[in-house]
């Protein structure tokens, strides 16, 4: 059966009773549709709950598919079973992938959120807020040009681009303002895919509309002529363009298949971007919940590092447990097996292939934070494969333990919970990675040759220039966050396992000031995806009662 | 007191309350938080109401403003005062006049629909429905070219453009696809605002999901190399765009600042579309209300024409009574007085003007439904301007009732309630304008010289030989939808009052098979507004609370 299919013949319960149980009442949400809230902020004080903080990452990702999500749901429902009182906190799916080969990022089989079609289309509409946010500002920087350009602004140099929540590769690079003097001012410029926009991460760091207003205010949309940096503030529109985002920063409600809370709220990019769900997501589980199951994106070398060194920061809680998700499948594609022998049992490839969760165990534990390996079972799995990695884990002191949570839900994750909720018991003080004060160079260096495992870091022309202007401002204090391909350790993609000697080359900083992060950019990475030959959007469909199909 | 505030200090009552009290229980509503919901259709069927339908236009629009929504809001609360069942259904406001010149659109003074601030931005996200479903097509046909192009689309010939609710002049005219083989096919495109979009025109006139299928199924794209129309059916797509607007589709309802119920949905150009809010909408309402109150885009020569002419045919219902809109203040401008002079009492420019109002009161007769003048008081307008309205339309045997609206809600349209209570008792047998079999010529040529009171057509070379493909390809029995300039009769924006002996311009057709309309260009027609030099967005502020300033 599809994911779909068992999304829709699932009994939703109402939001309005998913909240009651959540300890929410009718009067602090406002209700989309029967089955999607937002959480109205502030929440009224309540008791204190345990507040247990668990991570959901995974090894570096391969065709194979990790399931990280489906883990989270599962698990979450297996807390559930248990009778914890537990709450999910995720991120929004993107719509762009869901019509090119995504169809879906809501979990799977018997462990997903629903309804899956709303929050895979539409949802509350935060994307759609935060695209017309970004090109409302992107509209009256080039309106501001056009009517005599009082800041003088280098056409040449503005750096922020538009956005849709579209694979559209046709809109990577684009001359606009064409047609004469009435049309505009032409310039070269580009579309990224929303959920790359810097008013997405500033949404999802951001403590309150309050907090939102001044991120707003402080991002840099380009330079003048003489190469001052132009912030929104300058331009005087902080105030519309948080106005378009009052709703978009609420908590969105919904729930899994078994009833679970779930909070499903921001999805910035976790190459460009720092790839949490909202710190307010986040604060509002913790309250609510006395376990949140929260995960990051791609691999625990981007998704958990950046969890762990930007969002940790602001949210100001470190996480009880790392739970790293790994397929026995994938490590096989670490061991050097092809996609197309992936069903074939081959437990000396998934023992070549355990270096890649080997280092990423041992990356989670150098913050000092216990670490729980969940093995998402796939039906092709044998035993051996399965032992061969439980194995080598035990041996790194580490459990794994298999979660059989697409076909049986959160029964498949009760021993999983269990160890869970062993280790958040534990009392540990957390390892930082790098001090907030630590120079530019220092954060970069530390996180290549400690996270990464590289022999070193080597900056272009263009970044060294910008490292000396960055200090000038005073921006070197800032977090990094690294763009860096999600499928190797190192900056080549190809590069599977676990490779080392390598060296990280960094191209160019973004100062992304909204964000308080600078973006490191290393290799080349798409900030707006292509559609494949044959999109998921061929095969979706909506009967005339307005029941969806082609959603994976 | 600004329009916010009045809004803002009004106490709304729960939407599911408004619902109760239109007739729709609990279950036949989607809440979109505490003052907005969705109507789900198809609706129980339920006792036959009286099924007034009464239809507010306009003289042709002045900067002076002639406050079409504002009185058709105030009648609507003046009937629910006289006790009676009654429903208001409204276009939506797009948001990217409202960040611009507009600020707003949804009213005024104490005759408004609220929540005014949701309406006006974001509401219930069926602009940015449109807009993702108007984008994602474009971006399926560029990859379509792109991963092979199998339809042998001529590239320069692609008449779908993408589109953003802003305004965003800069986009008007832009290359897209650069940067070599792997970024796209280079080609030349524009953006439209999202009103603009077919799509939006083709949700206004479906009768059901069904039937929205079938429209953007139909929907021309563009063109192969050899000149055959590309449809989106042939892209295989429909499914995938019509599951992105299977909400949008459904009717928005909220309340007035009285709680009067009232459904606002869709709202197309109605220059280059039919410029009326949903069929679904105005359908809906008259299951509902004894009284509906639908209102139409810029003057009666566009939008009642419109109306009258395109979506009363696929309504299956014609108006009870045409409730045409004029402000002393706008005949003065029509009468030749600058609107610097305005404030200053001239009922000889009044008297002049009146030729306007005069011209639009015929062309409504002609159709042989009873009219009414609703004049719009403001708080400069003269006794015995007024007066010279009034007198000027009893001889022209037509009842011009002042509407104090603005000031007095409800209670400032008692008289012109209790007249239009009267006139829709009248039975009368509608006149079409023009029969559906007409030739395109015949169309054309009856609107402009019946409406316009124009001396004939002109037709470019361009649209004398698609008038010949369009009739080798069937469609030339279609509706027409004229593209014109809102501002006069003519197709000169410049020439107010009722001018005559024009000749009117066809320089393009432009087939919308989803719409089921030959749109036919003259003039220059804007589908991409500009912002000002001073955008309202400067100052629309959001306080710590998510209360909005700023919007008019």
């Amino acid at each position: 059966m599809k994911d779909i299919e068992i999304a829709q013949q699932s009994k939703m319960e109402p939001i309005v009773e998913v909240a009651k149980r959540a300890g929410l009442t009718a009067s602090e949400i406002e209700q989309y549709g029967d089955y999607k809230a937002k959480i109205k902020l502030p929440l009224a004080s309540r008791p204190k709950t345990k507040e247990k903080l668990v991570l959901v990452t995974a090894i570096n990702p391969t065709p194979a598919g990790e399931g990280k999500s489906t883990v989270t749901v599962g698990l979450g429902d297996a807390l559930s079973l248990l009778g914890k009182k537990v709450m999910l906190a995720l991120r929004e799916p993107s719509l762009g992938p869901v019509m090119g080969v995504k169809g879906g990022a809501t979990g799977g089989g018997y462990s997903q959120v629903v309804p899956m079609e709303d929050i895979n289309l539409h949802f509350t509409g935060d994307m759609h807020a935060l695209t017309t946010a970004n090109n409302t500002l992107a509209a009256l920087i080039d309106n501001h040009i056009y009517q005599g350009n009082k800041l003088n602004i280098d056409s040449r140099r503005v750096i922020w681009k538009r956005v849709l929540d579209i694979n559209d590769r046709a809109l990577r690079q684009v001359i606009i303002g064409l047609g004469g003097p009435l049309q505009g001012v032409p310039r070269q410029d580009g579309f990224d895919i929303t959920v790359a926009s810097e008013l997405m991460a500033v949404l999802c760091l951001s403590a309150d509309l309050a907090d939102l207003k001044r991120r707003i205010g402080n991002i840099v949309i380009g330079y003048t002529v003489d190469r001052q940096p132009v912030t929104v503030d300058q331009l005087g529109v902080t105030g519309a363009i948080a106005a378009l985002l009052k709703d978009a920063i609420k908590p969105n409600l919904v729930q899994t298949l078994a009833h679970t809370p779930a909070i499903i709220h921001g999805g910035p990019f976790a190459n460009i971007a720092h790839g949490c769900n909202s710190v307010l997501a986040t604060k509002t589980a913790l309250s609510l919940a006395d376990y949140t199951l929260t995960e990051a994106g791609f691999g625990a070398d981007l998704g958990a590092e950046k969890f762990l060194d930007i969002k940790t920061r602001v949210l100001g809680k470190t996480p009880d447990t790392i739970v790293i998700v790994a397929t026995a499948r994938a490590l096989k594609m670490n061991g050097g097996v092809a996609k197309s022998d992936l069903e074939n049992e081959n437990v000396e490839a998934v023992k070549r292939g355990y270096v890649n969760l080997q280092r990423h165990i041992q990356n989670m534990q150098s913050y000092n934070v216990p670490v729980v390996v969940a093995i998402n079972k796939f039906a092709s799995d044998t035993v051996a494969e399965l032992q061969a990695i439980q194995d080598l884990a035990t041996q790194d002191g580490v459990a794994a333990i298999v979660a059989d949570v697409w076909a049986q839900g959160g029964q498949g994750a009760l021993d999983l919970a269990r160890k869970v909720l062993e280790t958040t018991e534990e009392v540990r003080a957390f390892h930082e990675l790098y001090a907030a004060d630590d120079d530019l160079e220092v954060k970069i260096d530390k996180i290549v040759k400690k996270i990464y495992h590289g022999a070193g870091v080597e900056y272009s022309a263009k970044a060294k220039r910008q490292i000396q202007t960055f200090k000038k401002e005073g921006w070197d204090k800032l977090p990094v966050c690294m763009a860096k391909t999600q499928y190797s350790f190192s900056d080549d993609a190809k590069s599977l396992g676990a490779p080392e000697g390598f060296t990280v080359h960094v191209r160019e900083l973004v100062p992304k000031l909204g964000s308080q992060f600078i973006v490191a950019l290393t290799g080349n990475i798409l900030t707006m995806p292509g559609l494949p030959k044959v999109p998921a959007a061929d095969n979706i469909e909506v009967a005339d009662d307005g029941t969806i199909s082609g959603l994976f």
